[in-house]
């Protein structure tokens, strides 16, 4: 079940459409609506859990299993060799738009100092 | 077992200084020395991991784990409330500078979009 009004949550129920390029039981991977890099794919658990700082000590193995999904989506994308950005954003200094916890994949170029 | 000429190994093994903010079996963090906000911390694996590209499937253990102590680092900061953003820098294009996976976590300021 998601979470009313989360946009995140209806694309999990396929309520809004998305450029799904990794789907299993437990995470989703999308295309983002506003790339930054020539790549930038989202990575998010199928669960509501609304940013980082929400984890509960018993969701170590969601986590990991969210790395590994990015790990698999960077090569799957062709940006393994060359390189690629994970970032998570949480609350309002970390610029996090959508209240699900989700993970941008960026790459395609190179990627600045600081990030952001 | 560190790998040799790895400055994150030679820090985990204690043979470099590091500011130490979390230490535990698995993993350990500490103080960016040329932060980019005013927190900034790095969270490691103790293990030698070369980057996110390299987690091995059975490594989502570990990768968890990696989160769950950001998600503490972020509280122990005093960033949980007002935010902050994780960070994951993988090969060249993602600006890797270190070949030992790490997260830089960063707040205490308004990180900027895009993220590099």
């Amino acid at each position: 079940m998601g979470v009313e009004n989360c946009v995140f949550c209806r694309i999990v129920a396929g309520e809004i459409p998305a450029e799904v390029v990794h789907r299993d039981e437990e995470v989703l991977a999308f295309q983002d609506l506003s790339p930054q890099a020539p790549v930038h794919i989202l990575i998010i658990p199928r669960r509501h859990v609304p940013s980082l700082a929400e984890l509960d000590d018993d969701d170590g193995d969601l986590a990991g299993r969210l790395l590994l999904v990015a790990r698999q989506v960077a090569r799957d994308q062709g940006v393994e060799a060359n390189g690629f950005r994970l970032v998570a954003n949480t609350g309002a200094d970390g610029g996090q738009s959508v209240d699900h916890l989700h993970f941008h994949l960026l790459g395609g170029r190179s990627l600045g100092w600081p990030p952001g």
